[in-house]
């Protein structure tokens, strides 16, 4: 019997593919993720099926759309004690098909409310579903959401004698109303003691367990960040100057014939009139914040190499979503389905004899990703209504996922706002349920500035892509089926 | 010991308020309804806290608002095997106050999805949910809500040797994708072989065995009707002359500054382009619908004064909600606030000595029926967040329900469209979450065509509008509050 290989998840939080060293950016510098790539390959179309932290992961769990899994909203953000979002019982999840793993969990978990990655049998720990271990243990921090009472990063500082970090240089956005999460925050402690380096330091240790244990590993390691509050210490906190960062090609979104729920999110995180001057002091943090867990992957990624199971690992670097980032003015992720959102890195450094780095434009999924574990760890992936193992195109035994398009579903955040998307390799439309569409030229208008839903010029492409998505839909067994089957005409 | 007042519930389904004698109506002709004032009070401001069957209904068995209760939507339209619709088990129910009665549940059912009426005590019986017994059943009728395999109308029919009715002359909206329900259908039998007829056989039945058992009762009496498929047999049919039916002074409705949604609502039902000469046919059916009905009211009540019950009845005559029938060029209710959808009727035939007929201003709730109905069974009611007793009204022992204004939530029908809404006795401001807001002069703009929501002269009242309406959301814990007091400043 041939030795299964371990199989490694880097999961961070919100990563906009644009702002990575592999995905083209010049500024940010995240060496060790790049190379990963020297023995992967890179997509370049990988998209999340939901711009969402739950539902995306659940996905990623499951191989399912969030329809399907039931996890179609975030529970904290959910009808207090009424949405449980857990995914459906009777569905197969990935520790299903991992016989014979070790499977260690660590950091973020989001994907069901009521069961806890020891429920799946995992070991490691997790954050109590949505929780920041830095809420209510950082000195200054008003950002709260605590994981609860039990707090192992804080056991963990104590453990290794690191200080409580102290918050300073704090910035909300310039909505009276909402003044409760930072945007971005200096804090105060060595690199060592941050949550990516206690991450880091726990996936060694745990990965250290199942080597001595002479057992094949999964691991899901899931980085907080760079979701906001960029909050990190020096030198990253100083590592970009905001006047280096150039103005996002996206930011002078007029919300000019635009869901007007988008300019709402807009001045909700109290963005729609920051001027760039001030997003950069944002986005060099964020970069601050993704150069930090590059760092700390980069110590992992050594480590793996130094007990000589690097080569016997497949390690996937991937996001649940993108992040606005200043892009339409906007921040974080939400009912609006923009490339900056649902766009997502994904890098495989693909197990056993080295190959070649290669890029590969296919359409992927997030969810893609079940199957294709299930499969190098030689098992057989359940029967899926639209994810596929990309193992035959790791392998090079094709090249081709045989997708014409990326189908999106968005329910929830903050408030309800029901979407679907299709998006082919030249047009994005959208389904707004609650009001009109959205029809993208991504050729012409990349950044998704002009909305052509009413243009005459479209009319025919319009209906096409609706008669697109309409299939999918169907095939999916969506629940807006028939409300958009029953206006499609007239949308 | 007095003897308890029997109580008497008879609910109408989709009735607009305007389209009843008692309410000023010049032609449709409800003597019986009328009747029922010479003894009781008229509520000439009386509000469903949400336009839809099951959340109002259950809010009317629990008086509790929707996202207390927790049935904010119809069963039928969720995500299918996902939602459902059961009232919070916590909370107590109508049937909890009222021991020694005699309880019995006629008609249908949209309370609970997997509670039935006998398990909350009722005998009599239900319709399954939301099943219309003539679905399955009439020939040629194409409306398939059957209420599943149990038909009691099917075997009241066969018992009392009635044909099985045949519809004709169905009308359907001009919707290509949307041809599932008649708006208007001809029914081919007696009345005698009706719905509403065996409902009133059935009550009168049932009230029998309790007069016979000398015990009070408690009677839920609920009519499918005149909600659309508005089918009818003659003499109803042709009762009315469609061209004597005046245009809807709110059919003019341009959709102009309202959320686009209306629209859809209106092109889905394939009303929207529906010229009046349409409608009239339409509206001349519901009149129809609803004069078959109060003349089988009528017979009921003859029963109560032939067994002499009647004096000794409280009798409440309302509805669940509206029905727009033409006003905004919609059909039915749902995710719009108009008054023709949210104010219901109301009148009560108070039990014991006979009084004046009266009419009365408040503002009043349909889930006021709780809290009151518990009072003449000589209870005390459980404390609630929204909804008072009207018995001191009734009583004149008040002539105030000490109201500055109605409150009302809408979640979902056929798709989500959160929407709150502050209704005082000149304006009404509706928030409707995912999109823009609604603000009326209904003084200057009764029908509500105008919508003043970025009318500068309106921006002060406006203001305190949302004020208002924040209040009366953080008090009632609405989980939408979080959400709207952010945006509040800029909605």
């Amino acid at each position: 019997m041939t030795v299964k290989p371990n199989i490694i998840y880097i999961l961070v939080d919100q990563q906009r593919i644009d702002m990575l060293g592999a995905y083209g950016n010049d500024i940010v510098k995240t060496p060790n993720i790049d190379r990963l790539l020297d023995d992967g390959i890179l997509f370049n179309n990988a998209f999340t099926p939901t711009a969402l932290c739950g539902p995306a992961r659940t996905s990623l769990f499951t191989g399912c759309i969030p329809t399907k899994h039931g996890v179609t909203r975030n529970a904290e953000k959910g009808v207090p004690g009424k949405e449980k979002a857990d995914p459906n019982p009777e569905l197969p999840v990935i520790t299903d098909f991992l016989e014979g793993y070790e499977k260690i969990y660590l950091g973020k978990w989001h994907i069901a409310e009521t069961r806890l990655p020891e429920d799946y049998g995992f070991t490691g720990h997790n954050f109590a579903h949505y929780g920041f271990p830095g809420s209510g243990l950082y000195k200054n921090l008003v950002f709260d959401q605590g994981p609860g009472d039990h707090n192992e990063y804080r056991d963990w500082l104590k453990k290794n004698d690191f200080d409580i970090p102290e918050v300073s240089e704090q910035f909300f956005g310039n909505n009276p109303n909402l003044q409760t999460q930072e945007l971005r925050a200096k804090l105060n402690c060595p690199e060592e003691a941050t949550i990516p380096a206690y991450l880091a330091d726990e996936a060694i240790r745990h990965t250290n367990i199942a080597v001595s244990a002479e057992k094949p590993f999964f691991l899901m390691l899931n980085f907080w960040g760079p979701h906001t509050p960029c909050m990190i210490p020096e030198p990253y906190y100083s590592m970009y100057d905001p006047l280096s960062i150039p103005e996002d090609p996206a930011f002078n979104e007029s919300f000019h014939n635009k869901p007007v729920h988008q300019k709402h999110i807009s001045q909700m995180w109290g963005v729609y009139n920051l001027p760039w001057a001030e997003w950069q002091k944002i986005v060099a943090r964020y970069y601050g914040y993704i150069s930090l867990i590059d760092n700390q992957i980069g110590r992992f990624i050594d480590h793996l190499k130094v007990q000589n199971i690097y080569n016997q690992s497949m390690i996937v670097f991937t996001a649940d979503h993108g992040d606005a980032m200043g892009s339409n003015r906007l921040i974080e992720k939400g009912s609006f389905m923009y490339d900056t959102s649902y766009k997502i890195p994904m890098i495989i450094k693909q197990s056993g004899e080295r190959k070649t780095g290669s890029i590969c434009d296919e359409f992927v999924y997030l969810h893609d990703l079940f199957p294709t574990a299930i499969e190098i760890a030689g098992e057989i992936p359940p029967s899926l209504d639209q994810a596929k193992s990309l193992l035959p195109l790791i392998q090079g035994e094709t090249e081709s996922m045989d997708r014409d398009y990326i189908y999106g579903q968005f329910t929830a955040h903050f408030s309800e706002f029901n979407q679907r998307m299709i998006r082919t390799r030249k047009y994005k439309f959208i389904f707004n349920s609650p009001t009109f569409g959205e029809l993208y030229n991504l050729e012409k208008d990349p950044y998704e500035l002009i909305n052509c839903i009413d243009n005459p010029d479209y009319r025919e492409i319009k209906k096409e892509l609706i008669e697109q998505l309409l299939h999918e839909m169907k095939k999916l067994k969506d629940p807006l089926y028939g409300w958009f089957h029953r206006i499609k005409d007239v949308y």
